[in-house]
């Protein structure tokens, strides 16, 4: 098995949101995708159970997802894509809409929205699959999106919540909440993630 | 609700194959996708139940994707894409390998193959949605994929097993088994696909 061969997919990267109460949380995914070709159009995406992202998913039963534009700037993948809705209200800097819903989401910078609700799920592990039905769609911006590709090309790393195969060179230890990697032969126990505070019982050694 | 949000997004092409006994069926998806980042790697497809493709994974419980190369010749696109199973054998005119579950698969104008076990799947309507845990990956071409965007920019039409919503101006009615419009107010009962040689009853009128 050669894992290089996951990696020559490329995904659209956006920003999946939900409210939880009155707490907006929001990351950058690659994971939405259009599953049936007939009515009612069907997405699915698939979210790290740990992630706070899916329990406001799970709370609402609904979910807005905005298409990053190819010029998004790398402030907003990084608010979103590297830091945990834990420690940090991500959407405080920016001006949010919300959907019928209320879902948070965004429209700078952004080329079109769709909202689901969640008509069905499958639990495929560390990873929820969630089959959403849509309820809301527009379109943002005329430009092209942002591929997962170009992103990387740029020299960055994919986005933690991304559904994308990772591995590294060397030993470490890997968040499961949000993918920070601790590169050492072992991990301290009080160890806590210096992204989103997850304790050391949330990392998994890489192999 | 506006669908044209829905094509904003950009999807790696691919040609998802099985076997039936010793029939070989394939077909041109954008619905191969990477759902979890851990491990084991999870990938899902999306097929139409009528296609001669999803018998066959249903058949052997596994299935086999090639990631198509940006320069895959129109003639392969059109032989997997655009006609069915039922009346053509696809594969007759490649040069074909198959992978350890005896899935057929191409060598030649691919990037990449990643060969799958069905470990689960939903009902999502006409799809089925399957999960399939990677048995063997391999990379086979240094380009980069072919993506949906970069197909239809050509002029091309999407393939019909491809799961993206196709809107058309002014009546019609579409095979819901390879996704043919036929362009009238009325379908003859007796009218037979011209792709697939499905009957009227496989038509669906489009709103």
């Amino acid at each position: 098995m050669n894992t290089k061969a996951f990696e020559k997919l490329n995904y659209t990267l956006s920003l999946l949101s939900a409210a939880n109460g009155d707490k907006h949380h929001g990351c950058i995914i690659n994971s939405l995708h259009q599953v049936t070709a007939s009515y009612p159009a069907k997405f699915t995406v698939t979210v790290n159970k740990d992630h706070e992202t899916y329990q406001a998913i799970k709370a609402s039963g609904s979910f807005s997802v905005t298409l990053l534009a190819a010029d998004c700037p790398e402030g907003l993948i990084d608010c979103f894509g590297y830091r945990s809705g834990r420690v940090k209200d991500k959407f405080a800097e920016y001006a949010v809409k919300t959907d019928g819903m209320g879902n948070p989401y965004l429209m700078e910078h952004m080329v079109a929205r769709i909202s689901c609700k969640v008509v069905d799920s499958l639990d495929i592990g560390s990873y929820m699959l969630l089959v959403g039905e849509v309820t809301e769609s527009e379109v943002l911006g005329d430009g092209p999106v942002l591929t997962l590709q170009e992103f990387t090309n740029r020299g960055k790393t994919t986005p933690p919540a991304a559904t994308v195969y990772r591995t590294m060179a060397g030993n470490g230890f890997r968040c499961t909440v949000c993918g920070y990697i601790y590169e050492g032969e072992s991990l301290p126990a009080d160890y806590v993630c210096p992204i989103c505070r997850a304790p050391a019982s949330k990392f998994v050694k890489q192999d």
